[in-house]
C-alpha cells in the first residue's frame, strides 16, 4: 500500500495538530515511517478549556503547547507550520503556503471543525465563536471591556445592555461558558468596581432545541438547567435565534440588547473534504470506511471532528475530544501495521466513557456510561468532555 | 490648595497606571482624598520584564496585573479604563473617551514614555519597539515565525535572513533582549527543529554610541559586551542606523537582511505635556519644580518618565522604574500633606540604588551605588532595573 521511500519507510503526512492528529503521530512513534505533521499554528490547543480562557480564569499559555516540543523526542516526526492549500490526491502531494509540496504515501486528515452560522456568516462579527486561542482572547477582551464601559456609563439602559451577555447554543461549550461568565461576574470581579455591581450582570443562554446538553441523558439536561438557573443564568430553551447584529440578538419578534454575544451553536467540519472531492454529510464531515479511510482512497484517513464515523451499531461517533483521540490512535495503529506489513487491526469502534460538563466552580454534570448523575465539586475545576 | 469636595476631601485624578501612578495612588491610601486612576488599559505592566515575554520565556499574564484588583481594598480609589483626550487646566477637568469628564483639585500625570524613531516614524512597522504587552507578543510572533519559515525555506540566503535578528539600541532593554534572543535560539528551541539548527541564529546588537549601557560605569559596558559576545551576539557599537524597512536595516552603506528588527533605541515622553501646554525638553519631558509640580500649576504634578526631574546636584533623574516609583511615592506624600493641611515634605531627591542588567540566563551586570561589578547568576533570572 503506497510507495516506499528509498529507505523502505512509509511517508506519512498528518494535517492538523488537534487531539486526533497528535494521537495519530504518537501512535506512529515506533513505526517504519517518516511522519510530517502540518498545522497552521505552532501550538496544540486543549480546546475543552477554551471557555476558561474566554472568561479570564486561565491564560492562553495554560492551554496551549508548542507542537515542536511535544514531539522533540520522537525522531521520526518533522513538524511544519504552514497553511494547507489543497491535496493532489492523484499525485499524492499536499500543497501548502502557495509553494510548498509534501509528497505522501499515506495522508491523515485531522483538520477538525469550525463554527457554523447555518448560512448566516454575516453574524460572525457580532457573535464570534470559540474554537481558537484568538477567539478566546477576543471574547475575554469584549467581556472585560463591557464591565469597564458599564462602570463609566451614565445611561441606565446603556449600562444594562453592557452588562448583558448572551451565549447561543446549549451544548457543553454553551453551558460551560454561561456558567463561567456568571462566576466571573459574581466572584472574580465582584469587589473590583465602585459604581456597578458586577454580580448584577445578566447571562442569557439560548438553545433552539427543547433542552440543554441534547446528547446527554434527559435527566442531566434538567439538572444542568437547574444548576445554571440557581447561579443566575437565564435559560431560554426552544428559542431560535433569527439574527445577530452588533449588540443585538433577534429571536423572532424578540430582541435582546447585549454587549457580548458568543456563538456556541453550530459546528461544521473544516473544508478538508473539498481538497479530495469526497462525499460529505450535511455537517461537512467525510464519509469514512470502518477503518476510517476515505472511500476509494485506502491511502487517505480522516479522524476527529472531520470524520463522519459511524459505530457498528449505526450510531454516529460524537464530536468530542475522546473520540478524536481514539480515532487518531486507531489510525496510527493501522498505518504502523501497514508499514510493518502486519495484519490490519479490526474496524474502529468508539468506546464511550463518561460525559462531563462543568457548571461554574462548584457543579458538574457527569454521564457515566449512559448513566446520568450530577455531582458537586470544589477546588480545581475539572476538565470537560475529556 | 484646590477646592475641596462637599465632604471636604481633595479630588485627585491620576493619569497612568505604570510604576509612578500606582505608587502615587498607594501613598494616598490614608489621605483625606478621593482618587480616580485613569489608564487606557485595564492592567499594569511590569515593563522591565517585557523582553522575556518577547522571547517566550514568560507569558503576558506573568507580568501584567489587573489595576482593579491591585486597588480592590483601597476604598478611596476609583479605577477608570479610558483614553484621555486632553486636560482643561483652567477649569481643572480631564476629558476622556470623547465624552467623559473628570474634575480634579489635584492632577498627577504619569503617562510615561514611548519609543522615538528620531523623526523617522515610518520605521515603526519594520522595527517595532517594546513598551506594551501587545508589542511583546508581536515581537514574539515574529521571532517564532522566523524559525518556522526557516525550517521550510529552500533557499540558503533566505534561510540566513530569516535567522538573523537585529536589536537597535544598546541600553538595558537592548542588551537584555539580545541576550534573551540568543537564549531562545540556543536553549529553548535548540532541539525542536529537524532541518535548521536554531543555535545558528545570528543576533546583532547595534548601538550608535561608543559603548553599551551608556548610563552605567564604563567598566560594566566592557563586561556586558564581552558577555554578549561570548554568547554569540554580534555587537556593532559606534554604528548609526540610517534606515529600517521590511527585512532590512541600513547603516550608512551597509545593509543587514533580518527577519526581525526590534527598536530599543530612542525614548520620548508621552504627549501629556501638550495637554497642559507646558514647557518640555528635547525628549518631550515636562520641566518640573523641586516638588515635581509643573511650573505655574501647583495643582498639577508630573512623575516617572514623563517628568524631566533634576536632582539637587543638577544631574537628571534617570528614566528607570525605581525613579518612577520614588517620584510617585513622593507626590502621594505631598498631596496627602496638602489634604491634611500639614507641612509639605522637602523637595524630591532621587536615591540611587543598584543598576542591574541581565544578560542571558547566567550573567548580569550590576552597578551598586556607582561601583561597577559583574556577577554570574543561575536559576530564576533576576529582574532588571528594579
Amino acid at each position: 500500500m503506497g510507495d516506499l521511500t528509498s529507505a523502505g519507510r512509509l511517508r506519512v503526512v498528518v494535517v492538523g495538530a488537534g487531539f486526533g492528529g497528535l494521537e495519530a503521530v504518537r501512535a506512529l512513534a515506533r513505526a517504519n515511517a517518516d511522519v510530517t505533521l502540518i498545522d497552521r499554528n505552532n501550538h496544540h490547543v486543549f480546546q475543552p478549556l477554551l471557555y476558561q480562557v474566554a472568561t479570564a480564569a486561565l491564560s492562553p499559555g495554560d492551554i496551549a503547547w508548542p507542537v515542536r516540543s511535544i514531539f522533540r523526542r520522537q525522531a521520526n516526526v518533522t513538524v511544519v507550520m504552514a497553511d494547507v492549500d489543497g491535496v493532489d490526491a492523484e499525485r499524492r502531494v499536499v500543497h501548502a503556503d502557495g509553494g510548498l509540496a509534501f509528497p505522501y504515501d499515506i495522508l491523515v486528515l485531522a483538520t477538525g471543525a469550525t463554527h457554523s452560522y447555518f448560512g448566516h456568516e454575516e453574524w460572525a462579527t457580532a457573535a464570534p465563536g470559540l474554537k481558537t486561542i484568538d477567539d478566546a482572547t477576543d471574547i475575554r477582551r469584549r467581556l472585560l471591556l463591557a464591565f469597564e464601559r458599564a462602570e463609566i456609563a451614565t445611561d441606565e439602559m446603556e449600562r444594562r445592555r453592557l452588562l448583558t451577555f448572551v451565549v447561543v447554543g446549549g451544548g457543553p461549550t454553551g453551558v460551560e461558558l454561561a456558567g463561567a461568565m456568571v462566576e466571573l461576574a459574581r466572584h472574580s470581579l465582584a469587589r473590583d468596581f465602585r459604581r456597578i455591581d458586577p454580580a448584577a450582570a445578566r447571562v442569557v443562554l439560548i438553545e433552539a432545541g427543547p433542552r440543554l446538553l441534547p446528547t446527554l441523558p434527559e435527566q442531566l439536561s434538567v439538572v444542568a438547567r437547574r444548576a445554571l438557573e440557581r447561579m443566575g443564568v437565564q435559560v431560554l430553551a426552544g428559542t431560535r435565534v433569527t439574527g445577530c447584529e452588533a449588540g443585538v440578538v433577534h429571536c423572532g419578534e424578540d430582541r435582546i440588547a447585549a454587549s457580548t454575544i458568543v456563538w456556541a451553536a453550530g459546528v461544521v467540519a473544516s473544508p478538508a473534504g473539498a481538497w479530495i472531492g469526497t462525499e460529505r454529510d450535511r455537517a461537512g464531515r467525510l464519509r469514512v470506511e470502518p477503518d476510517l479511510t476515505v472511500p476509494g482512497h485506502p491511502e487517505i484517513f480522516a479522524v476527529g471532528d472531520l470524520a463522519g464515523a459511524v459505530n457498528a451499531d449505526g450510531r454516529p461517533v460524537p464530536g468530542v475530544a475522546p473520540a478524536a483521540k481514539q480515532m487518531g490512535r486507531y489510525v496510527g495503529r493501522v498505518i504502523a501495521a501497514r508499514a510493518g506489513r502486519r495484519k490490519a487491526p479490526a474496524p474502529f469502534r468508539y468506546r464511550h466513557h463518561d460525559d462531563l460538563a462543568t457548571i461554574g466552580r462548584r457543579s458538574a454534570v457527569v454521564a457515566m456510561d449512559g448513566l446520568g448523575c450530577s455531582a458537586g465539586s470544589s477546588g480545581v475545576p475539572p476538565t470537560s468532555g475529556i
